[in-house]
């Protein structure tokens, strides 16, 4: 048995993603600044997929530009934003519960003179809403909040915020980071407000090196990479035609049947949760149930354990988890997601993340936990043997 | 009849190219910063990559950074030299023919307090590595020569640039922008003696979003892009593992028989130019068919004609060709290569790339080098009719 849940660290591509990129590969492969036929049908192509991504994320064509992932998207709203109003104001807001792609962001601006004020989450990792507005001065150029959080799920109040930032006299940028929320939660960028969200194929299942950033028409944002005018020079570069193919597609899935999706996924994490709370003791509950919480991610400390270890136990049985976020995975410290929401040295070395996807069935997911059970228990024993 | 003549734009991905973008989609999906045995595949396929790009450009694996592609590679190269030597000293050396990924980096960089000289060409499209010495001064941190230009495939003087820096007591940074060369020439940065070297997968057969940028053991970069620790932290955001599967494969198929592989390209250029010559006059021959231009581009002025025109005239029998870069395609004036070399508004006017593939055999160009010259023929009698 293979039970694949670190959907939020990379997903398969959907068959029909994969049949996009294949044929943009091959028969569609014309570059679409070229001036002939075969240039202009990739650029149709291409504008197929950004009508798909506009719709997925609620908003217009023209407010999609398409990057090379989340990290681009997220690094283009930030170090463009804070270039476009450096003479307006140089603080920025962000949380400390960011990706690295957004704090990492943030710390090299800090030494290029900008100030940035870090919101800590409380203990379920939220930020508040009063937290935020009081933090705004008439200098705060930009906040940086994402959307759901990438280790627990927690689902920011992002729409709160940007409700209550309209009625400010002046008004920062918000960027919103929504590549854990797209074909989880269903987005709009118009209803939520913001100016820039960001997100990515690979999460959606589709191809890992594609995501894009939506920019609110009129929003100024300088452009981090220079060349040709491609993406109207916002983002210069041959377009990666097979991969945004591919995007369009997954954009276009989500969307089918999104309120199933998400039901699904509830009920499999609380299949899977149910089983885990019936047979284990010593866990903490680090995600949740309700609306504020993405349907997807199940973060559980299995106090006493090292998570590490249990993770290897698990894939020798075919159960693919992680610790934290991937992007954090080579590094040896704490996850700075955990630490920001005052969880102990043993809650957090024991911290396991659960991401699913809308394919999978309860039946797997079952079977998986009882994995983990037997996993745990055993280890346990190892552990008290000693 | 459909013969393609722009490969230098863009080239259809190999067979065994989108084999391995495929199987990466569905079967080693894995995030490689995943720590179970799905992400360490997807590694063992990125370090399988990386061992056939540094092959390929004779360098070693731990010098191989990927990107997304020729303009990343090159605005790291340059911003990324910029921001490390930034205290060394703020003169930049280019060439005024380099690809606008280049040439855009270096102009902001003006912005930013850094003084560039472009250097001229002559009438064929060279730089002299004599005018490049004289250029350089104590200050100068970095030079930025690219190998084999996009448009007319005139080979800069590179290694012997390389070989004179040597003998200079404080040596600028020399970056190479060879997204043109490989696959075309015998390419070995060692050999070359260059620090910095930036490749494009979609240009030999590999995947649109893919590129590498060889940065010399040693050598100092600050990033442009930052995150997770992906690329050792030089080019953060998940790697694209299907692409850059890719990009391996394309890479190693470009060393299996490279010079047969050239010599083909020369047999392609040769028989199409010989039945042009042939058959039309008031032609301008802008690159040529030395040891010192790229075996696969033809760029003619059909003198008195509109570029835009044949092009057109060109693509409605099936015949795919460019004006000039597609990457400046949209830019309605004219060739800043062109311009650079000296040459006249109606050579300008009636330039057209023809770029060949090794893939193609000789009797397909002669046909299309036949339709070229009946199309031509044909919009010259409009012409003179008017």
């Amino acid at each position: 048995m293979q039970v694949y849940l670190d959907n939020s660290a990379t997903t398969s591509a959907h068959p029909r993603v994969v049949e996009a990129v294949v044929d943009a590969l091959t028969n569609n492969y014309g570059n679409p600044s070229s001036m002939h036929s075969m240039g202009i049908q990739a650029e149709k192509l291409l504008k197929n997929s950004r009508r798909f991504v506009a719709k997925a994320l609620g908003g217009s064509e023209k407010e999609v530009f398409f990057t090379s992932g989340g990290t681009e998207s997220n690094n283009l709203a930030i170090f463009g934003t804070a270039q476009a109003y450096r003479k307006t104001g140089n603080h920025i807001i962000t949380t400390e519960v960011e990706h690295p792609s957004v704090l990492n962001a943030c710390k090299q601006l800090e030494t290029e003179g900008f100030e940035v004020t870090y919101i800590k989450p409380n203990q379920l990792g939220y930020v508040s809403k009063e937290d935020v507005l009081a933090t705004i001065r008439p200098d705060t150029i930009l906040l940086s909040i994402m959307h759901v959080n990438n280790e627990t799920g927690a689902i920011q109040p992002v729409a709160e915020i940007a409700k209550a930032l309209k009625k400010l006299k002046k008004k920062p940028v918000f960027h919103v980071d929504g590549v854990q929320a797209i074909g989880k939660l269903r987005v709009s960028v118009k209803r939520l407000g913001v100016d820039l969200y960001s997100i990515s194929g690979h999460k959606i299942h589709g191809p890992k090196g594609t995501g894009a950033l939506f920019i609110k028409d009129g929003s100024k944002i300088t452009p981090r990479q220079v060349g040709g005018a491609q993406e109207k020079s916002i983002r210069p570069g041959t377009e990666n035609v097979p991969g945004l193919c591919g995007l369009g597609v997954a954009a276009e899935l989500v969307q089918v049947d999104l309120n199933a999706d998400i039901e699904k996924l509830q009920h499999l994490r609380n299949a899977f949760w149910r089983k885990i709370e019936s047979e284990l003791t010593d866990l903490k509950m680090n995600s949740g149930f309700g609306d504020d919480f993405g349907p997807h991610i199940l973060n559980i400390s299995f106090v006493g354990m090292r998570g590490e270890v249990l993770l290897h136990a698990l894939e020798s049985k075919g159960i693919y988890v992680s610790t934290g976020s991937a992007c954090a995975s080579k590094n040896k410290s704490y996850s700075h997601v955990l630490t920001a929401m005052g969880m102990t040295e043993p809650e957090m070395e024991g911290a396991i993340r659960f991401s699913f996807n809308a394919e999978q069935n309860v039946k797997e997911v079952e079977c998986a936990a009882e994995v983990v059970c037997e996993s745990v228990k055993a280890l346990s024993k190892i552990i008290k043997g000693r």
